[in-house]
């Protein structure tokens, strides 16, 4: 008989609240249940924001990126620039209408990698999600950099402790996205909205003055650039074609972020698909514009940066500007260029980068562990991330986020353009894998469907996937050739220890799930309980395991006792009779002063004589209040409870005998319980 | 009925030889049976040098702390040397005196802290025991940094490392003693002979060399000595008196390691009192000896040192010698001066002296864990105290006074003349203590006694422990008031501290016994077992624990599962359904998310509906092989045992079901078993 009724909710006063739960609550805000979980989904105004806040941000590092590639060959090669953008946007637009069929097609939230195991099998699947992870962190890593880049351009004092502004940064959004995806998504709407005006306002307010003619230099302008040595004798040939590509490959950055919004899906309001389609198409084209605009006022105001400004940039003087000089990343100087001596403008453009590079890394903060907990579904990954916390966020995953990113960021000291040189490699294997995904989604689909307009929509759409797919094939491939030894290796690495682990988690369920199935033999009962009470002292906590033991009727009962010197033995034998228990205590002499092994090894004794039998083990344990009093007892009950665990045929019993002390740590405990954050 | 024969041993392969065994036997050598403790008695010929190294090794450094308070106050302070030197000697001599009473009257091995407690009740037991714990950590700290000092002054190159070196003696020791008290008796012996002869024939030499017109000048003889700015005056008044008495004090670390012997009794061979006695009486005399040649050896051929000699000391050119100087200890300066050329003696007196020290420490690593075992069987520390390692020894003990020596050392750099402050304090609260009792001792014995040759041996042994009392208690307050405010409040506070914690320990351990004292109300039986078998899926850990937990016939039985989601519940319904199992599976909604506390709720409100019945939950658990596999599956059961175990009326089984991967981690367990060193 099942009972399919709810149990009754036991009769208990009020929770108090205790320390660590103050703590929780005011970190996280009230605990959410699971049936709330619609609450947190998101409407565009302010879906946008949220995943927004990647692609538009990059537009604060990658045309960096662009000119500090192209400075290594001298000012000639920065006329490549404008071509590049245009590259870049192209590369852009097709990712965008790509992606819309992606996310009208899946919209469970496992994006690229549902695309990719769906149609291709779990292998690619694995390989796309091993990419879609290093990336996230990387996201982190490089959006928090720059963040806190921006942090020193505005506030000079910073400039000395980017490290540890950026780490702030992190633990800040962690315990953000520990509230929960939907509060997050408030708090963070305005800033997005700010930034877009604040770069679309600048770069209308450039463009006015160039027509105007009023648009004047760069700080930097008055700047020399000094080519590296195999640029020094003009920029062509190989080398020069080389470097093209890198610059692309590193503009290119621009694009991250887009795949975001696929593994987002769910978090939209209905209908998700079409919203969520909508958004793409709106964030590609200001991501796009602002990109293309940057790079254009960049070149017009002359600006100047370099990789290694302190010995590539030379002074009015003729001498490099050195170790001393900061270099502004390229927003900052149009910032101060075209709002000229306007303080209020150029804070506002730096402070709303900054905060929009915030958001970037919180878009790795929502789709990390989404993505994270669907790994975990297919047993991928521990089961730990399938855990939604007390506001429905996966804690598990935004813990393992921070960390990770946060190793990152300390290990290259917060340089951008180290980071950037790990980047993008992920993304370009899951935008191709998923490209691929989709064709062959189509291709399917096209075999079983007969209706002429639908068939008419699904061929377009492959034709779109299809450019997609040979777009992004020829980017990740330049991106690898090109960045290969200046760092994305190292992403490639991680991804390739992703992957192994993830194949590995997975086998253990596997093996696990295989040994632990259920059988029909294993509901036979055990022939025969023999039950030892563990004694020390004729005690309380012993009298009542042997009462307990008892009420279990077992076909045999003994109390059993270590002795290490007869003395002990006999005293104790003597009180046992004197007390008139009836039952018979045995003495297992230990000459070798040992507790457990005896224990372990005459229980063993007494499971191989009757292996179909059930030997059980009743431990008395009185329990203590404080960590120092436990100092004071022998831990012999918890190291021989571990120990027994590993003989077959036998259970262990904690018959436990609760001090007054204890009643204190019983609530600290009460509080601890599920301590999922 | 009780069974009094030993259990039969269980019948089992030889146990594997683990790595952690392997290493644990190369330190410790073989296993020694608590029935072998016979074997590590001392004979006389061991005695001697285990216990006289402490008094004797104090010549190293006790006749420099003289010269260096002397030295305050420069040159002409230097002749009062030989009158402090004779005032310890008269000490020296009551104090030896006095202690052959005692060790006659208990052989116990409590020592002073068993005298004090038997006649002046527990409290005095209890700050004797307070001040010779720390003194015994002190006794380790100044040996060892002076024996790191030595090993400085024989080679040069150890000079910036005596801190390094001082650890590492601290550690070789606590190996040594782990290994067991005979064992280091005999490898220590040969040293202390050789020491008492290199000091007592450089001694002799260098008299001969005095009577015979030859002996030179001590290295630093031609060096002037600055006073402090009191003493540039003058010697005299009230500043003069209070300086001799200081450097009184000082001397008197002559005098530690008496107190050794009289807690180290029961390590001695039959008749143990009058061998102890007999072992005092001998390093007495020898002590007071050697303390005496130096003195006048070191006056005789000019020796200057000085507390600063950096400042203090003036070389021929006028100046200051400067940080660049090491100055030698008196007895290194003097082996330099007698043996003049002959390299060899001088490596004789200074390694010989570097190893007495080292076994001076010894002496300590040989008292500390012995007092220590005895206060906790008095339950004034915590049990584990009295626990014999592999080796017999008091492992923990050892182990203890290892972590606080090297705390010392490293915290005053291992620099002698600093830790020399805090020391002695605690053996002169010990030493007048112990002598009140031993008045009081004679004084009862005396009241039942009526013989009329033993009242007259106990009235002069009276006589003696009176006199005993009256010199150590003028000391003391030497010591204290000439002392406080140079370091010896440190020693104090430990003393108070280590009071209070031992006060509140013994408390602690009362409480306990009081509140776990078997009644015969606790052999009642529970009215009815309610037996509860945890779910989580349906595989073979659930079917074998409801399979044991059905044959232990409870009154009622029924399976629990905790369900965040309808869904999963709904699932596991059917499929305990379909499985056909006949016990009734209910469903516990958690919408938060939590696991520990539904279950806690659940059970506690079974259990306070028939508060004389037993709750008995089941918890299947899967035991897994490798640390990292633990990672990949949540650890519930071990929160939700933690947690249960503080409610009242309640057993927790824990029903194993062993995967393959755990034979390995079984075996490394066996190894580590019982890891007491």
């Amino acid at each position: 008989m099942t009972l399919r009724e709810a149990a009754p909710r036991p009769q208990r006063p009020a929770p108090r609240v205790g320390r660590t739960d103050v703590v929780k609550r005011l970190v996280l805000g009230r605990k959410l249940r699971s049936a709330q979980m619609h609450e947190t989904l998101l409407p565009k105004r302010i879906a946008l924001p949220v995943f927004a806040s990647d692609p538009l941000s990059s537009v604060a590092y990658s045309p960096d990126e662009i000119f500090l590639t192209l400075s290594l060959a001298g000012i000639a090669a920065y006329t490549y620039s404008w071509k590049i953008g245009l590259a870049i946007a192209f590369v852009m637009i097709v990712v965008v209408l790509s992606y819309r069929q992606n996310v009208q097609a899946y919209q469970s939230g496992g994006g690229d990698y549902e695309v990719a195991k769906t149609n291709l099998g779990g292998t690619s699947g694995l390989t796309v999600a091993s990419a879609l992870l290093v990336d996230y962190v990387l996201t982190v890593a490089v959006s928090i950099s720059s963040a806190a880049q921006y942090a020193a351009t505005t506030f000079a004092p910073l400039r000395e402790h980017q490290v540890l502004v950026a780490v702030a940064a992190v633990v800040f959004l962690t315990s953000m996205n520990l509230r929960g995806v939907r509060e997050s998504g408030k708090a963070f709407a305005v800033p997005t909205y700010v930034f877009m005006a604040a770069i679309l306002g600048m770069s209308a307010l450039g463009f006015a003055q160039l027509l105007a003619g009023t648009l004047g230099d760069a700080p930097s302008a008055g700047l020399e650039l000094r080519p590296e040595e195999h640029f020094v004798d003009g920029f062509t040939g190989a080398a020069a074609a080389f470097l093209l590509l890198r610059a692309f490959a590193s503009g290119c950055a621009t694009l991250t972020g887009v795949e975001a919004i696929a593994n987002g899906v769910p978090a939209f309001r209905k209908p998700k698909g079409r919203n969520a389609a909508t958004t793409l198409l709106l964030l590609g084209g200001v991501a796009t514009t602002m990109a293309l605009s940057i790079v254009t006022l960049a070149n017009v105001t002359n600006v100047k940066i370099a990789e290694d400004p302190a010995k590539q940039l030379i002074g009015p003087d003729g001498a490099p500007v050195g170790p001393d000089y900061h270099q502004d990343p390229v927003v900052g100087q149009l910032a101060r260029t075209i709002f000229d001596d306007f303080a209020p403008g150029f804070f506002v453009v730096t402070v709303a980068t900054g905060l929009i590079l915030l958001l970037a890394a919180n878009t790795a903060f929502n789709g990390f562990p989404v993505l994270a907990s669907v790994l975990a579904k297919d047993e991928y990954m521990p089961r730990q991330m399938t855990t939604r916390g007390d506001r429905l966020a996966f804690s598990n995953g935004v813990l393992l986020l921070a960390l990770f990113s946060i190793v990152l960021i300390v290990a290259f000291d917060a340089e951008v353009t180290r980071l950037i040189q790990l980047y993008i490699v992920g993304v370009f294997v899951s935008f191709t894998m998923s490209q691929t995904g989709m064709v062959i989604h189509w291709t399917r689909r096209l075999r079983v469907e007969h209706e002429w307009a639908v068939r008419r929509r699904m061929q377009t759409a492959r034709v779109i996937n299809s450019v997609g797919l040979s777009v992004t094939g020829t980017v990740l491939v330049v991106v690898l050739i090109t960045k290969f030894t200046h760092g994305a290796w190292i992403a490639i690495l991680a991804m390739a220890v992703c992957f192994v682990v993830m194949k590995g988690i997975r086998r253990h369920y596997a093996s696990v799930t295989l040994e632990l199935a259920a059988e029909d033999v294993d509901q036979v009962l055990p022939t025969r309980v023999h039950a030892i009470v563990l004694v020390s002292k004729l005690h309380k906590p012993t009298l009542r395991a042997l009462a307990f033991a008892k009420a279990a009727r077992p076909s045999t009962l003994e109390a059993v006792t270590v002795a290490n010197e007869q003395g002990d033995a006999d005293r104790l034998l003597e009180e046992w009779d004197r007390a008139g228990i009836g039952v018979p205590l045995k003495v297992l002499h230990s000459p070798y002063r040992q507790m457990v092994r005896p224990v372990v090894d005459y229980t063993r004794a007494i499971q191989e004589a009757s292996p179909r039998g059930v030997v059980a083990v009743y431990i008395p344990e009185y329990v203590l209040g404080h960590w120092w009093e436990r100092l004071l007892h022998n831990q012999s009950a918890f190291r021989i409870k571990s120990r027994l665990l590993f003989l077959t045929g036998v259970t262990v019993t904690s018959v436990p005998y609760q001090l007054r002390s204890s009643s204190a740590a019983a609530e600290r405990t009460e509080q601890a319980d599920d301590a999922v954050w």
